[in-house]
């Protein structure tokens, strides 16, 4: 896997601020660009936006087949037409995050603090983001479609953090908020398993110090260590034990073949290397680094004195909360926490827990419940909203 | 780390079998080699042995300081005078594992299938073994010794599963068995895991195929890696929030540098980093990757027919399970399907689950209820065995 070349340059849509952007670390980001992706048609009034935050390793194409791995959108199950977040009646927007891989600015860009003629990437030296910094590009995006307000903010777990966050900073700009499968803060066990994934692609000699573009390389077989551990954290022990169980297959040729026992491996492991192997043509490294750090330094109650509450004190946004029951990444104690913080802000929050045996990924899955829930939830908030032009249409 | 010498060598209690063994997977092994170390008297019926089995990266050092790290024995708190397994009136034996490294036959020795004067290092030849081949070896050792009979056999994590095939393989051998924080198979998560590490073995170049002695070198940071991966699956989230919860420390100078958000990482990073970076210096990586293995193939059941209760039907054996109500690695549930099992097969059996915060770790740890329990259990035994000698002399 050493000589892989790096992700193929796919071509985005994208939106260059020249102006850029003052990042939490205190560096100027001198030109931000932002690649994002819409569904269906903004109105006349422009108050049916709904804007969707993606998770680590998502990206804006939500509902469309992705470009360079060809299989469906992240989320066609959740955004389309008759979806519970149904296209024909609201204008869908997704954006890279900040930081990402897939056109918005990252490692991967270039940088802007040298004349255009040196231009170099980024790479290790990308100034270090939060989630914080996320929704402000995404804002940059939403002020320059001329949306005043968005009708709703929806995201599952690092989305669900963005989501968080953009009621908590732009409490006049989000109507409903749906955070699902997230939390307020990233666990020391979160923290860790994100570590141990960071330091699997330190140790790639690939990876180079960061520069391996500069090598033709990417640091793949660390990257893949990071994707398969990182994949354990998205399912549950009973998805695993009902989708593998304890089932072997023959082992294929490679490293591993010495040490299987009568030369057969487990179908999880097949499964597990599968996600690594694929993961590390979609995705940069250096994103990897950049992004999983700042879902670990996201502490809303920590940018509010340590108090969850007022983060959201005086909020008219409605909020609809969504965990898993089998989800152990981010448990149904944290969105607990979350729905506690916004009833002491006299906050408008339902709270619902799903029961699943999915683990995390279950928001990305087929949960009738879930979508039932969301789809419920945003058509009581639409009617609140006024947004009646298309209810009569039914 | 690149150039980090191979584990230090050091002179064992040993013994050589010289008719060596026929292993699970049809290789035979030449000659065996069991290290070993024991505290306390046999007595002089021979009737006072206890067997300890040590876990994954355990050995047999159980009770006295390690002679590489020099740090006091992994089971200090239970083996000793005065201690839960009493070393006034038992005599404990523990056996570092086939396929360890530290001192029985494993991928570290000299291959047994050449002449002696083209000795050369089994590595990554070694024959995959299991969890009954380390049983088998323990038990010539127990023969070697001439005990007819174990008082007990007791053991956590992988031990408790040697304890497990010990008291089906042999039964009339074991008066009393001890499996604690243990499962009668290795589930799909674990395994996945297991995965994970073998994975970030595998990835390091160092590694060389699995022959990392021949260029004087350790594959150091995925065996680290491996190890950061195991370790947060020993401790539960309680736990890693209770020792280091989001807490910052300035990080230091290396790899991780550049992308440290403002110059901190969190505690726990350094954790799980020290845990790595020492470990590597006492641990062989080809064993890390034969012992994983073994672990992972163990199925009681499926030796069985797929009934775990025939494995032990007619068993004369009293079981004492432990389990802890925060490990996920082995959980409660996995306890109480032996438990269920054994008493489907109308063995003396009692379940214990201790209440603690402290995960699968908490059966090296100080918890007094488990002490308890098990200072108990053993007392109960003794009275039934008939080792009326030691009670008469408190």
């Amino acid at each position: 896997m050493n000589t892989l070349d790096p992700i193929a340059e796919i071509s985005h849509t994208q939106i260059i601020f020249p102006q850029g952007m003052m990042l939490e670390c205190g560096t100027r980001l001198g030109q931000v660009t932002v690649a994002y992706r819409t569904y269906g048609m903004l109105n006349a009034q422009r108050t049916n936006a709904v804007l969707v935050c993606h998770a680590l390793t998502g990206d804006q194409y939500v509902a469309e087949p992705h470009p360079a791995t060809g299989k469906a959108g992240w989320w066609d199950a959740v955004v389309g037409p008759g979806r519970p977040v149904d296209t024909n009646k609201f204008f869908v927007i997704c954006a890279n995050v900040l930081g990402g891989c897939m056109g918005s600015t990252g490692p991967r860009s270039l940088r802007d603090d040298v004349p255009a003629a040196e231009a170099k990437v980024w790479g290790t030296d990308f100034p270090p983001i939060t989630i914080g910094d996320m929704v402000c590009a995404q804002k940059m995006l939403v002020d320059h479609l001329g949306i005043g307000r968005l009708f709703a903010v929806i995201g599952g777990s690092m989305g669900g953090m963005q989501v968080l966050e953009w009621a908590a900073r732009f409490p006049d700009m989000v109507f409903a908020a749906v955070p699902v499968a997230a939390a307020a803060y990233h666990s020391a066990q979160n923290i860790a398993f994100h570590e141990v994934g960071r330091q699997a692609i330190f140790a790639d000699p690939d990876w180079n110090g960061g520069r391996y573009w500069e090598f033709g390389k990417i640091p793949a077989r660390g990257l893949a260590v990071a994707r398969m551990c990182a994949h354990i954290t998205y399912l549950s022990e009973q998805a695993l034990t009902r989708k593998f169980g304890r089932r072997l297959q023959n082992a294929p040729k490679g490293p591993g073949e010495a040490i299987s026992l009568f030369g057969d491996m487990f179908e999880v492991e097949s499964y597990l290397r599968h996600q690594g192997s694929t993961f590390v043509h979609r995705f940069d490294a250096n994103s990897y680094l950049t992004i999983t750090r700042a879902m670990d330094y996201f502490d809303l109650a920590a940018e509010h004195g340590g108090d969850l509450a007022a983060a959201f004190r005086g909020t008219k946004t409605r909020f609809c909360i969504v965990s898993f029951t089998s989800d152990w990444l981010f448990p149904t104690a944290e969105s607990r926490a979350v729905a506690r913080a916004l009833n002491r802000a006299a906050a408008n929050v339902s709270f619902v827990e799903i029961p699943t045996d999915k683990g995390h990924d279950a928001f990305l899955l087929d949960e009738p419940d879930f979508h039932r829930t969301l789809a419920g939830f945003l058509q009581g908030c639409a009617v609140h909203a006024g947004l009646a032009e298309w209810r009569s249409g039914r």
